[in-house]
């Protein structure tokens, strides 16, 4: 299996090290062969080819059957600077068509004490987040002049039919239980939504039970009541604040994986917390969503399903183990670097 | 003074019978002469008259100096009905001009235990979002055909300027920190939003810390270290979502109040909590929020400090004595119901 390996920008190297070195030991254990690719993307592409995502990455990308990414941007980029890292993580997005983002969020008991709710709500907690991640208002027409600007929003029914599609699909796997999450009191985008949603889960998935739910209620509820959630549904924006404010019930933003998919079975895996300029190189970064988004990776695009629950079972074992980078290791505790984590998993 | 006072839909009415009945006890005791005149608005304006906002219930409010209203909405009246409640609220938001919608919180100790976060993370929380309440995708243009949906999110200069100097005004009263939140990475409307705040700040109010935050980075620090924040403005859709988020902090929403306001003094107050039609006509609901929008309007509409300070000693005292409605109330103490709230608080 081709893998494409973008190691971006910040603390992206340092995390991506140990998500590579942890799919070369899945391939010698399992007996598979990955054959690992790195391109430059981002931040470091820009300053290499001034494009943050050069054609060449883009093709090794699109003739890949996985991205493994890092994280991109950093001061060095940012506005003013008219060309940035993040267009060229849209733009891979896009291009590959990727338009289902998955967050799951199932803190680690071991991590209740680093979170800023208390352990009473995150029990039970074990909730995927479905993004939508190729339309609605990043990808709408945008305009400014001297005196406005603007931006459109905008949902077709099949953008909504296909997500909805894959996110009832997963919900199948787990609880049989989605909410779907939109403004529908206030946007045309969202009653379309709402509409679209209710029709494909009643025709389709008769057996998975479905809720609306405004967004602002939703950031109530994935506060006071999160053990609630099994999979929930959303278009770009919201899923972009939503997964957020959800990262910080495990305690770390550190901690999150994702994957991006398509038609077909071709995603891209990152981590979804930032680049950390500010503690990049220090050989400190946090790689447990790197790793877990390497499980995912086994998981949904190469169908390796062992060798993805065989990673998340190491994960939790080093986790409860105590083997915690500085933001969660508690007080009076070793902290463990990057690559002492990454060993630790192996 | 002429306040008028539309209570609406569900628990609205017990909840404005408790301001109506704390305004005029304000007036007795400190000698003010404050003429009420309730109107229809909501659910209950479309029952009596079709629409949710009558044209004698706007020219009311234009002629009064505050608006009082309790709370819209109920399922008699949800979509698919063509005529919501909710558009009451929004012509009355745009008719009035209230650009600035102020929602502070500020947890009450005694209601610590409630809140799903940790009391260490709530210690010291004292903070308030001003959000843009006439502009933004709220507002823009709707369409809808067979194959899609579009809503436009448009910013003017102007339209910034103002919520942005409300904003800092404010901040100047209190601890001299303004947080701008915004998705400029990926949003023109934000990029716009970004360069205004950061040129009105400058140029008028260089006592006032300046930050920038994108709106998913929000999400998470309102969880993780909410009480570094002092002041924070942004647009209206993100308004919407992180104030519900931060209504978290406080234990429940129920305790929340909210001032909206113009160019002139005249204001809107409301609690941030929805009609509630569970628990509606029980006598259970919970008037805290309403009692402390009484207060915000005694303060920016009618320019009575004392008056309003003394309604809020009045509400922590009552709080910190233990009189709490159901939600908040320990388990084995016997909550309080809204008349009896009232009555504390008077
Ligand atoms: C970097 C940014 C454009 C991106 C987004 O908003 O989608 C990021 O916040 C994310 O969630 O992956
Ligand atoms: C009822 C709804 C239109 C309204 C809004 O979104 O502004 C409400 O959620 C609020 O925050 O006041």
């Amino acid at each position: 299996a081709l893998i494409a390996v973008l190691p971006g920008d910040g603390i992206g190297p340092e995390v991506v090290g140990q998500g590579t070195r942890l799919l070369r030991a899945v391939a010698e254990r399992f007996g598979h062969s990955f054959e690992l690719t790195e391109a430059p993307m981002g931040g470091v592409a820009i300053d290499l080819t001034a494009s943050p995502l050069p054609p060449e990455t883009l093709a090794l990308c699109q003739r890949s059957e996985a991205v493994l990414l890092g994280a991109v941007g950093g001061p060095k980029w940012d506005p003013p600077a008219k060309v940035r890292p993040e267009q060229g993580l849209l733009e891979l997005r896009k291009a590959l068509g990727l338009y289902a983002n998955l967050r799951p969020v199932a803190p680690f008991p071991a991590l209740y004490d680093a979170s800023s709710l208390k352990p009473e709500v995150l029990r039970g907690v074990d909730l995927l987040v479905v993004r939508e991640l190729t339309g609605g208002i990043y990808f709408g027409e945008k305009r400014r002049d001297e005196t406005q600007a603007f931006d459109a929003c905008v949902y077709t029914v099949e953008e909504v039919v296909r997500v909805v599609r894959a996110a009832a699909t997963l919900a199948r796997t787990r609880r049989k239980r989605l909410t779907s999450v939109d403004k529908a009191n206030v946007l045309e985008t969202s009653r379309l939504w709402r509409a679209v949603t209710e029709r494909v889960v009643r025709e389709e998935f008769p057996d998975v039970e479905l809720k609306h739910l405004l967004v602002d209620a939703c950031a109530m509820h994935l506060i006071k009541r999160p053990a609630d959630f099994d999979v929930i549904v959303t278009e770009n924006m919201f899923g972009d604040i939503l997964t957020d404010e959800a990262a910080m019930l495990s305690g770390s933003i550190g901690m999150l994986p994702s994957a991006s998919l398509g038609a077909n079975r071709r995603g891209l895996y990152e981590p979804i917390h930032g680049s950390a300029p500010d503690i990049a190189g220090r050989g400190v970064a946090n790689p447990y969503g790197t790793l877990l988004s390497v499980a995912m990776l086994l998981r949904h695009s190469l169908g390796l399903e062992k060798e993805a629950r065989a990673v998340e079972a190491a994960v939790a074992t080093s986790i409860e183990a105590g083997t915690l980078p500085a933001d969660l290791a508690p007080p009076g505790t070793r902290p463990a670097g990057t690559e002492e984590i990454g060993t630790a998993v192996l």
